[in-house]
């Protein structure tokens, strides 16, 4: 079965392909990186607002668009979420006993 | 088999309660949801630069340390990745056609 | 003669009073503090995206649009560009040769 | 009499030519145009928790190290205060009665 992530970029990806009349996505990816980069930076935004509240269905709201335009951006770059769990894993790897070891400091 | 995503965040549950000296996880949840929020905000910024440029690697890198920010800011507001697809979930079945719908204006 | 920044805030200031619906100050402010924080990080992210190109009239453009939106913020905490000012000054006056010694590690 | 943002920007101009092991400015200067803009975004993102909270001394803080790090930016693109305040103006100018007219939307 497929994981929901991967499900919400094959949604993205297919909608790439339709009309920006009727589809967000394809409207967005229209006008271009800087433009899907801003929305991401913007949901953000919003994420740590909503981190800041006490609001738990706010915070995830804000999750669930923040991972949805991580997806349109990640889509225009042809990155899949599985090459965000190799990313991770490689870490992991790297790292032992702290994740710390494998980032960047 | 547990999703790549889902194991990061068993990661930083168990590293939540680990000691400060020897877990950034640990280290960064101590100073509290500010923190954890700020963190997450700039690990947008950064992925929003990388997708500025022609840097996939570096996009997938950025990508994978929000990933890892979100997961920890989650954590603390006792949030699943369960419950960010559940929510994207939601919307599907809302909007029918097109994503747009379920979201916000 | 007053600096055009503090015209910029004697105009923000003016416009909280007027009446939300002819006034986008108004509008802004009735929206609550988390609104305004929103718009500024938005208008960072802005920013940000702008100094990425290569368009000097865009920077020009997204940085008034920051400077308005931090106006618009600092008058909802009562705080002047005075106010600004003075930390900087405070800062210099700390430092000595070099201003990173005022600024936090 | 200087206002004190353009003496911050002197400051950051003169700082720009002095040794990267002595200066902050010439340092940020050094890893170039993105770091700069990072740096803008991530105190953005500070501005906007400090915002949050009800902390005046904080929100005071972050926003000067926000002004701080524009001026750092606006220099590398050989841009003045004195080109934001020409930009409120000219928007002032063509609003009339409210500053939301010369605004994108």
């Amino acid at each position: 079965m497929t994981d929901r992530f991967d499900q919400l970029m094959a949604t993205v990806l297919e909608r790439r392909m339709s009309h920006p009349d009727t589809s967000y996505v394809a409207r967005l990816t229209a006008k271009g990186r800087a433009k899907m980069a801003q929305k991401l930076g913007e949901e953000a935004v919003e994420t740590v607002i909503a981190a800041m509240g006490d609001d738990r269905e706010a915070l995830i709201g804000e999750s669930a668009d923040l991972m949805f335009h991580l997806a349109v951006l990640l889509a225009d770059a042809d990155i899949s979420f599985d090459d965000i769990r190799a990313e991770l894993s490689r870490r992991e790897g790297l790292s032992g006993l702290d994740e710390k070891a494998g980032r960047k400091s």
